[in-house]
């Protein structure tokens, strides 16, 4: 397979849309066509919305993104695709009929994706030319946040089809799971489909509103399902003794008549109830509000599993280090040297909700990890990369000076300003300042001195590394000495 | 009701266990009842593992314990019982035999709550002497974590008692949901066990692995699951045009025969692939470690989510401030006032997973966090509570020097000393030092500036905050003063 770079999507639904996000901001260029004559402005909120996200769950690596088009008809969409995903309604007979089309219009080597959530490939591809590369790479919603694909192929789909969509799915920050069985509704929409029947019962049997179904599942069992799934976790639950325990405590209930048979007929009665018990259980918010609630949780979800390198959590910290990989190219490549009379600007981001307090401060460890985060930067900018460190050097922060000058609030936007004041010998010092973007006002001041140890020993870096430093000092020696230079707690303000 | 302080537990297994834990670290005495002559080690064990993630989500403020009694006898467990809580085998013969007994045993006006996760309160009821006492209060796995209990009454049950119940596990920080309907399986577990028969169908047919179907739902939908029930998620996948418009586009897929109608029989055969499948998919790791991961995440999830004050979140949240409320009174009561000779001990905590940056070092911001809670610490026990705040006057930090002496490891036990170096004025210099217990080394220190202001200007703080902190300077005065203090970044070493 040559290199994929540019993307053809069809469809910019919910789905679509979100796939265009995450393949943007992963740097593809993506064409997109949908009927829908509004298809360019609701590509742009999505896009936004996952850029936000991502840039908080990613903070600082942003990759330079791909060029967002949308194309006048199905053809123009994928006719330079190096891939193609299709994302239409559940509908086989428009699926059949769209895939066909794309499969006339598209170069032979191309993998073409179904993102549908439960039709079979083998009767997707039976109108096909080339049925062997089309596959079912079915995602989860919001596309650009979570990890989950399905991918199943059809009786005719090529084993090597499917192995390219699940190389680039992780290339994009995705987990494959290999459907080995063709099954409808695969795995996943098989179980949430199982979940659902049950709780449309609850509310038609009038047992439950849509909120106290909602409550039953996200403040018990919902929690544990964010990392480990049903039968680990029945495996836990069996104590000591395990899953073989577990099934024999609990496997007689399975005899019980607790679920019902069928799903029950949605007559318009049951329609209404639900759509009310909904609205009332939205309390007015609208679906941009929703949708950023969810974002933020899911955000805060996958950085707390990502910092126990655990199920989606690991998914993310293989990403980053992928993203930095990449970055350390494009740094190598010069566009951050830090170029004369400017001084580096190594982070920027947002205040995040995490960094509040119960009074509504940005908690005061926050600064010194926004300042931290650029001398991280700094570190990789200057060469301090994974073989250096493996080779037993590296730069370790001794001592720090915070000054706060002003206050940040929720989403502020920030940079962090960069000088070099001294380096080149075992001590490397710094000055960084932290900027709100909006107003220009410097909120914070960071003096460090970080020492450079050779397998343990203070020592000079070696090269690469202390040219580039003596480089970077010898440019921002010509610019100002910060006057909080060597200031001492409780000095007097200038 | 009267005050509730002495908690009866019969059965000591997985719940039984974690409500004792729960209870525990909520400051309760317990008294725990259970045939098992191994049980003192295994309610240790819970109990340790739960102070460990209790002390991780709630950081720096643990309450005092309460005592752990383990009973020679149901009755004996019961007797002096505020309040009782049975979590025995799910058999309802057993039950219903064992709650007459504590009937019969404990004082007229205490309720009795059952664990059980499906048996119907009419029939567990049927045979006491005071029926209206009995409620189930139904929890989920881990007990000492996770918020939802469900509480349901039967025929005879009285409401002040389900009120009584959901007010004590809200105080020990859970999320009743009140069941309004009597039915099998209450709400909950229908759902889990509507998807779990789906998934035993798809191991029995040979679609996919334990482990496939687990990542199935950890890896997408479980994601969302944390915070957010299936309505609330499906009224988001409808777009804009929200429950009405998914309910159009995916309900007729539920005449689909996508699950099988009942549950498949648990044959040796199945039960012995369940079981291996469940071996391959835990990689060797034992109960008390996976128990360990899925209590890492849970608390990584939730205190992701109490950042975000959502869902599982704010429940935690509210919690956060009814225990500092009480840890308010007790620090008023004289406990951590500081004494003649002794530096301010006011955080003590472990180094957490999510400390550690990517190259296994603790991220150099977390050092300030615990100069930071023990700052905040300090401010409560000198009475900058919320009365204080809300008149407009408190205390920011403006400065701040760090030094780094000694590096942290995971797990490493620390507390942080703190000096008064002078106060009564509007300035406040305080100087911290970070401790690691296990060897005494002090790994970091910190010298901190904070100003108090009235009204957004500065001010001399007002009584009784002005006095305490007087007190606490001539008491800190007699002691040496650190050689850092007054140090600049970079001046030579001592």
């Amino acid at each position: 397979m040559s290199e994929i770079r540019r993307i053809g999507l069809v469809g910019g639904g919910v789905i679509g849309a979100g796939w265009a996000a995450r393949f943007l901001l992963n740097g593809y260029d993506v064409a997109v066509f949908d009927p829908d004559p509004q298809i360019g402005r609701k590509l742009d909120e999505v896009v936004e919305n996952a850029r936000r996200v991502h840039g908080k769950l990613m903070s600082g690596l942003a990759l330079p993104e791909g060029r967002l088009t949308v194309a006048a008809s199905i053809e123009e969409a994928v006719r330079d695709a190096d891939f193609v995903q299709e994302s239409l309604p559940e509908r086989e007979d428009l699926k059949r009929q769209v895939l066909a089309r794309i499969d006339a219009a598209v170069r032979p080597e191309v993998v073409i994706a179904s993102s549908t959530s439960g039709l079979l490939p083998s009767r997707l591809q039976a109108g096909m030319a080339r049925p062997e590369r089309l596959v079912v790479g079915h995602p989860f919603n919001p596309v650009y946040l979570l990890p989950l694909v399905e991918i199943c192929g059809g009786e005719r789909t090529s084993p090597e089809v499917k192995t390219q969509a699940a190389a680039l799915y992780e290339a994009i920050g995705m987990r494959p799971l290999h459907v080995r069985k063709e099954i409808d509704g695969f795995i996943a929409d098989r179980l949430l489909e199982a979940l659902w029947r049950e709780a449309l019962w609850l509310v038609s049997d009038g047992i439950a509103t849509t909120e106290e179904i909602d409550d039953a599942i996200r403040f018990g069992a919902g929690l544990r399902w964010s990392f480990m799934g049903t039968f680990l976790i029945y495996r836990l639950a069996g104590g000591e003794a395990g899953m073989r325990h577990f099934l024999a405590q609990f496997g007689p209930a399975l005899q019980l008549p607790w679920t019902k048979l069928v799903a029950p007929e949605l007559t318009d009665e049951l329609i209404d109830r639900l759509a009310a018990q909904s609205d009332e259980q939205a309390k007015g918010a609208s679906m941009r509000e929703l949708e950023r609630r969810r974002d933020d949780c899911l955000v805060a979800v996958l950085a707390g599993l990502r910092a126990n390198d655990y199920a989606a959590g690991a998914v993310v910290k293989a990403h980053e280090r992928r993203l930095m990989a990449r970055l350390g190219k494009v740094a190598a490549n010069g566009d951050a040297r830090g170029r004369d009379g400017e001084l580096l600007r190594l982070y920027s981001g947002r205040v995040l909700p995490e960094w509040i307090d119960y009074n509504g401060h940005v908690t005061e460890s926050r600064y010194l990890q926004c300042f931290a985060e650029a001398t991280d930067a700094l570190l990789r900018l200057i060469g301090v990369d994974g073989a250096y460190v493996a080779s037993g050097r590296s730069y370790y922060t001794v001592e720090t000076h915070i000054m706060h000058l002003g206050e940040l609030k929720l989403d502020d936007p920030i940079e962090v300003e960069t000088q070099v004041l001294a380096g080149g010998d075992k001590r490397l010092h710094i000055f960084h300042r932290l900027r709100r973007l909006r107003d220009g006002e410097i909120v914070a001041t960071g003096e460090q001195m970080l020492v450079h140890v050779d397998k343990g020993r203070g020592a000079r870096p070696e090269e690469p590394v202390r040219a580039e430093v003596e480089r970077l000092a010898a440019l921002h020696a010509a610019m100002a000495r910060p006057p909080a230079v060597g200031r001492h707690v409780g000095a007097a303000r200038n």
